[in-house]
């Protein structure tokens, strides 16, 4: 079933997952398009982004932000054409980058959290990615919490992710020395011969400690930490005096449902924070950095316009899916940004 | 055997402890005063400092610093007097704070890492304490790392020692709720009654997570770290959005010879330090904030001066005592900074 004019297909939360998310936990429903009022726009989605921390509003614990609630339809960042506008700023036609419509074909729009957008500058996906709030996490995490100095050795976990290898590609650019670690062979040539690492780890490797200590004769000054687990326990003995860990996501144990099997490791990891000095921030991106998001995307903008920063998409065609696109995302089966095309770019 | 005009004791490191720490680690030695040279002068000390960073140096493994190695004078801060000097700037009869003497009655200096203490402004072993390296991390972490706000709610690990006391009394200054935990009932009256904490709680009763949740109904801004262990679990599920943690010690398993038993709580605290956008900066004062100390000791100085800063010290005489006092410290079982006196004052 493809997108139409008249049907909206919604992904509803069907049931909160314990452990892996799939498509037993989402139901697909099917509305009429909305109508707008005076001062409203529809949107119909072409591009859905799939990003690892939706797996945590599933939960109906704490996390990023509010749950999703059951029956509801799932939230996501998205790429929208303008169906119909009675709202100043918009007309038909128009693309936009929304984070209020989520996962179904049309929403109806105030504006709030809508980001207009040029497709003569960059193709619109983009907008998921690299220039997006992935990208926008790498530069500001790097950047700002990472203190990155020239000579100093950054180690990046997921590094194909569109977080990790824009991370990859700002630190080589600031003369750092980068050690990647992906989840295969193939992942690792990327980071190397497309990124630019020195050096790429495959975490699935049983010795993965040993070889990122050889790969890392001078410490680790900078962990960009996205994924938690047995790299984060691999990294800690390296750090150096005064290291920086920007912390955006913790993507190993997402699917946890208890605490991990023993030996605890928690007083062993804040010792090691005391005695290195460290530094560990926990960020949000449109949280903490929002304020900045026009100086991000101007340098961005202009990095990859001028084919300095490389950035990879992998595109699944159908809204259907986008669940089992979630659940082997978390897995790590995708390569590059992972983005669901929900609908045509021209419809009707 | 007390402190001689011609005999220099010397409190050597005489095994490694796996555990706790006892007498049967340490030896006491005699050997001669030592002369001086040009430019050197003769130290005689009075108080000796006792700090839980000192189990640390006991080890062989990575910790703050150099460990000491078997057979030498174990480390630590001392109070002592100028006994001969042929240093331009230092006369018999000076009273310094060093850090290049240790735990013995004598020892040559060339002027490093000592600093000329007035006993006319405030008693001298205050310079090991709340005018010195406990309050001077107190000052920095609280102030630097916390960033503490009228109103923030502010909790406090170990809140009568010479740290602690001094953070919940900077903190209520500045108009925060402030949280102590301690270790007795004995300890908690102090907290409360002495440094003025809103509320204090007993860390080794069994519902402590329930009873630090009662006591901070609007969540936690700062958690002042310097113990680890089941304190900071009881804290991690309450900290607010943006909280800041600032990292000084981990005395509850300074004696662990190996990881905790499980389950394995880090991905647990990785995972609130994210979405709660929280900040922890493990530090040591003198090396991240040793620039900063002539800022620290005047403010601290005219607040100890004023009184608006209470100080508690427990002085235990007799060098040979000190193994069982830092074993002691380590337990918890002491009150307010602990001072050893090695000498008198005056001698001879």
């Amino acid at each position: 079933m493809h997108q139409t004019l008249t049907q909206n297909r919604q992904m509803t939360l069907a049931a909160r997952p314990t452990g892996a998310p799939g498509a037993e936990h989402f139901a697909l429903r099917t509305t009429p398009v909305p109508d707008i009022a005076d001062g409203q726009l529809l949107l119909r989605t072409v591009y859905l982004s799939l990003d690892p921390y939706m797996r945590g509003r599933m939960n109906d614990a704490d996390s990023y932000a509010e749950p999703v609630a059951i029956g509801e339809v799932m939230v996501g960042g998205t790429i929208n054409r303008v169906v119909a506008s009675r709202h100043p700023d918009y007309q038909a036609g128009d693309w936009v980058l929304s984070y209020s419509t989520g996962w179904q074909d049309y929403a109806v729009s105030d504006g709030t959290f809508l980001f207009k957008l040029d497709p003569s500058t960059a193709p619109v996906s983009h907008a998921l990615g690299v220039l997006g709030m992935p990208g926008f996490t790498a530069y500001m995490g790097l950047l700002d919490i990472g203190k990155p100095k020239a000579g100093d050795t950054v180690v990046v976990a997921a590094a194909t992710g569109p977080v990790g290898s824009t991370v990859v590609q700002i630190a080589k650019r600031l003369g750092c020395r980068v050690v990647a670690i992906a989840g295969d062979e193939q992942k690792c040539r990327l980071a190397r011969d497309k990124f630019g690492a020195d050096v790429a780890l495959n975490h699935k490797d049983t010795d993965l400690a040993a070889q990122l200590a050889q790969a890392c004769p001078n410490g680790i000054d900078i962990y960009f930490e996205n994924v938690g687990g047995k790299v984060l326990r691999a990294v800690l003995p390296l750090l150096n005096p005064n290291a920086r860990i920007p912390l955006c996501g913790t993507v190993s144990s997402y699917n946890n449902s208890a605490p991990s099997a023993g030996p605890d490791h928690l007083d062993w990891a804040w010792s090691t924070l005391l005695t290195k000095r460290v530094t560990v921030q926990g960020f949000i991106i449109f949280d903490d950095y929002g304020h900045r998001y026009g100086e991000f995307a101007e340098q961005m903008g202009q990095w990859v316009a001028e084919g300095k920063i490389q950035y990879l998409e992998q595109i699944i065609d159908g809204l259907e899916n986008a669940p089992d696109a979630l659940k082997g995302l978390l897995e790590g089966k995708n390569v590059g940004k992972l983005v669901i095309r929900v609908g045509p770019d021209e419809l009707g």
